[in-house]
């Protein structure tokens, strides 16, 4: 695949990168004394020059013939030089930050790439939103490579979006440069009932050479997981069990082994290749989610590869999962992935094997970072205002907006109704369907904080069309006040959880008022706020300020009562009608094993 | 990159596949009960069915629901099942077989897929000769992808050829579907010299997103072998140190591992990967030139595969460099290389990992060999009239065509005259200037057996010029008669070497009539005869057949007196001018250290 994410195209600049590694021209940079991380063979090969020209590697080895009067010579002398690390699968929009913003965070990581899958944004805002996070991207130096979203929306009719992705589309993103595959393809019961749509979408990304990203998520490697990786699907990150990755890599599928912020699937996955000698090369690490404070503490690819160490992959192996690996599973690999002649000079220097510290990092021969920090400055990125007000709402929004009137015929003589509720489960995608007897004051349903369970609404967000849905759900801990999101997946709309209609209205109104975020309100009183107003998913803030009220939010939420970890996450999944077992949409409540709405009364 | 050889591209069968994998349609084939030889992660997997559909892989695992009334089932037991083998670098003509001919010759040996340079066709009969070419092997399942051969003429401005490939021509060859590359860029001094056309030449091969292919001959593995990886060149099969193949595959260059019929790499290359603990990713095996005694007598990629496990390589090992190692160096691993789901169903089944007989070869599904023969016959080409009669030589070849007279001036008392003569060294590329004193007869040089100095011609064959060059050769030994070839490399002109004139005219003349090819005379009889007419290159004739001609005429080489092994290869290097160290071309004596034309007389 023809890589259009570097200073200049190889055809351009080989007579330079030729002339420089004959010694006829001087080199730009030339880094001397290294220990190599030769990702190729594996190997650490020691006091070794690299010389670079025109953003990429003219010559790896003995380079003193390289240097000339201007070139820059920097002594790497007990420093071991990594290529740039890959992350093949994130959704930026998970860090709550710009794609200009997430670029500072994780270069000084060492970060030199990423494929990133805008799903988020696309949901929202479609292509064009999609373009505005690339052009946001594309003032930075990160290699931010695009897959285009496969399933917008994710359910189909149970759920109003602000776009709709079909093969048409598909087909012409594949015409960017800036796209090189499809983005995680979660309709797998499409692909495997031979759906044409589904399949279309596929093939016109095949049939553009390009790459199609997988997501299957069932814990079985026979006729599913074989159907899945026939239909083109090369890679997948949703293992979690080792004999799941196992069997991928068997199937010559690239196994993505998952560390993020809220999936910590790597300790066990780590095991298909720990206790398994097989070839590694089907393996790779990524981050698919990754939130503010994870990036603050832990960083981003240099802890993953970290932990993989932990995990008892040697350090070249996990080094190759997210270089070389990657950039093959990407067919990139002409131009990423290696510290070699004639590829683009993405490079990191690391204090030791150990702590894998990065001291400094190289995109296209440019020094990026330094000692954790960005060496230069880049031009911020405005996004359009009809990105940063995608808050459309039809009606006002007051208490009485929350009111769910009982049916009468359903009232028990105690005064009270049943309700399914959905119960959620801390730190788990899945969810439970509860049936709970709810009392009726006034006529209507009310919340019942004695047995967790609180009143939840969804509001339709990108066409104004009035759509709203209402349920309960159960285990947040509430015990009195609000929160409320943007980031409500997949379509992203309006979600409200309250104890009393007062504050729900109070939280709905905060975020309609800055354009969309996440809050939490108490007695009248707005706690914590993390305004997003990029597509009311994303803020233009800088990471550590994202961090700092992100973590203001996480106290207010317990301030309100919920203690579980990452709430928001745990929240934001209640509208995602693909997983089990009950959710809400801005449609009303689905049963997700049936797929068909279900009244709140049972 | 998007590939052309397959029944049905994958995007037009994925639904097909998925339903056959998940149980809902039948597929067409199952293969049940293999030990398979899993080359994603090098293990050998026991038990295990595959099922093919529309040719393809549907499913790899159990099978048993893939198997309906209609489905042909093949049992396996006790059998290994390896990926279809593949050749990364090969010269068909080499074989002096037609392409078709080739194909059938190999496919019983595991073959499945080639990555063939025609090279020596173009050379003759420019790109419509390499259609030809294509179009003969299309007529059987053999995969035979196309490397656009880079360097022709081989030495500009030294010979003439009947063709020309500049960078123009490259790139329209480059939207060919047959075309995934460049072939072996032998021009290094060109690469090395920053050379404008000869990087526009790897650029335009660049810019279409294939794969430049190398040809990197010195045993220099700093700025000279640096230079050329970092202009894009993806891998060469010139090492003959292992020392140099390792130092590629550390500059993330595929090194190629070559065992052809003349040149027996493997030995001490193997050595790179045996003697020490790398990854093996870029090693691969191929054959470059195989002729059709070797093809009888010890097979194709199964036999190389052979000698590298003589050589210590673990079979497992062999067979990634023959199947996913190779498939990945082009970029075609989405289709080729490996049995996983979605992948062409080129498979070869092998009695055992000591032996390694093949005793099946399907190709898309197919079984397309069995126990060394193929299963099907494929309709036959006819190369045109064109390709057939390619020897155009302006004059009519006498005994007195081939008259040297003597510079008078140069006559010493002893009636000698001092010529530089080629010395060749048997089964080697090189050549030496030797300076040798001739005995002058009527005022002619003549040769002079007792000194083993014969005299030589290259007539030009290609547009009937009349151009000629005349010289003297030492070494072959022959004691009375001639030897002729069309076999003459690159420009492949009328080659002739003699003890007498009137031999000589008759081996020219046998030649021309039959429209070229090798041939031994001797007193005015012919004693072996090739004929070679398809662009005085390669025959139509089976394997066996070639194999005994060739052999008979190996015989009448002995009969004259010329002892050395394959003969014909060391003569048909006479006119490759841009070896060391003395040629002779159409246009004359070239001294290949100084690139200049000199006198046969000193």
């Amino acid at each position: 695949m023809i890589n259009h994410f570097c200073k200049y195209p190889l055809w351009e600049v080989s007579r330079r990168l030729a002339a420089v590694a004959g010694g006829s021209q001087p080199a730009d940079l030339v880094i001397v004394h290294a220990n190599l991380i030769n990702v190729c063979t594996k190997e650490i090969q020691e006091d070794i020059s690299v010389a670079v020209a025109a953003g990429r590697i003219a010559l790896v080895g003995d380079a003193s013939h390289c240097i000339g009067e201007n070139t820059q010579v920097i002594d790497a002398k007990g420093q071991y030089l990594a290529p740039g690390f890959l992350d093949g699968h994130i959704h930026v929009e998970s860090s709550m930050m710009s794609a200009g913003e997430y670029a500072r965070a994780v270069i000084p990581h060492g970060t030199t790439g990423i494929y990133m899958d805008p799903h988020e944004i696309c949901n929202v805002l479609g292509l064009e939103g999609v373009r505005c996070m690339l052009d946001d991207a594309a003032r930075t130096p990160l290699k931010a490579m695009m897959t285009t979203p496969s399933c917008v929306p994710a359910v189909p009719g149970f759920e109003d979006t602000g776009s709709h992705i079909g093969p048409k589309d598909v087909a012409e993103t594949m015409n960017w440069d800036t796209c090189v595959g499809l983005g995680e393809m979660m309709n797998f019961p499409g692909i495997l009932s031979s759906n044409e749509e589904t399949h279309a979408i596929t093939g016109n990304t095949l049939k553009a050479g390009k790459i199609v990203t997988g997501h299957y998520s069932l814990p079985e490697t026979g006729r599913g997981l074989n159907a899945y990786i026939a239909s083109g699907v090369r890679c997948c990150h949703e293992s979690t069990r080792a004999e799941d990755a196992l069997a991928k890599m068997r199937l010559g599928m690239y196994a993505m082994f998952r560390e993020g912020s809220a999936w910590h699937d790597l300790k066990e996955v780590a095991k298909s290749i720990t206790d398994h000698p097989v070839d590694t090369r089907f393996a790779v690490l990524i981050s698919d989610d990754t939130h503010p404070h994870t990036l603050m503490a832990q960083g981003h690819l240099d802890h993953i590869v970290r932990r993989a160490v932990a995990e008892g992959i040697d350090a070249l192996t996990a080094i190759q999962m997210v270089t070389i690996n990657c950039a093959q599973c990407f067919q990139m690999d002409q131009d990423l992935g290696s510290i070699a002649p004639g590829k683009c000079a993405d490079m990191v220097l690391l204090d030791n094997l150990t702590d894998l510290n990065v001291t400094r990092v190289f995109i296209d021969g440019d020094l990026a970072a330094a000692n954790g920090a960005l060496t230069g400055e880049y031009p911020a990125y405005t996004y359009p205002e009809w990105a940063t007000r995608s808050i459309h709402i039809r009606d006002a929004i007051t208490p009485e907006t929350f009111r769910i009137p009982a049916n009468t015929e359903h009232i028990a003589p105690d005064k009270t109704v049943t309700v399914r509720a959905i119960e959620v489960i801390p730190a788990r995608v899945g969810d439970y369907e509860r049936h709970v007897a709810l009392p009726v004051r006034d006529g209507f349903l009310e919340s019942d904080t004695s047995q967790d369970v609180l009143k939840t609404a969804v509001f339709e967000r990108h066409h104004a069309t009035g759509k709203k849905g209402f349920g309960f759900v159960k285990g947040f801990g509430i015990r009195c006040g609000a929160m409320a999101s943007t980031v409500a997946h997949d379509a992203h709309n309006l979600l409200v959880i309250g104890s009393n209609d007062e504050d729900m209205a109070l939280a709905a109104n905060t975020l309609i008022s800055c354009g969309g975020g996440m809050c939490a309100v108490q007695n009248g009183k707005v706690l914590g706020l993390v305004p997003l107003p990029i597509a009311g998913l994303m803020s233009d803030k800088p990471l550590p300020e994202m961090a700092d009220t992100v973590a203001a939010l996480e106290e207010s939420w317990k301030e309100i009562g919920c203690t579980m970890p990452s709430p928001f996450m745990t929240m934001a999944l209640i509208p995602l009608a693909c997983l089990p077992e009950l959710r809400l949409t801005d449609r009303g409540l689905v049963d997700c094993n049936r797929f068909c709405f279900v009244d709140v009364e049972v």
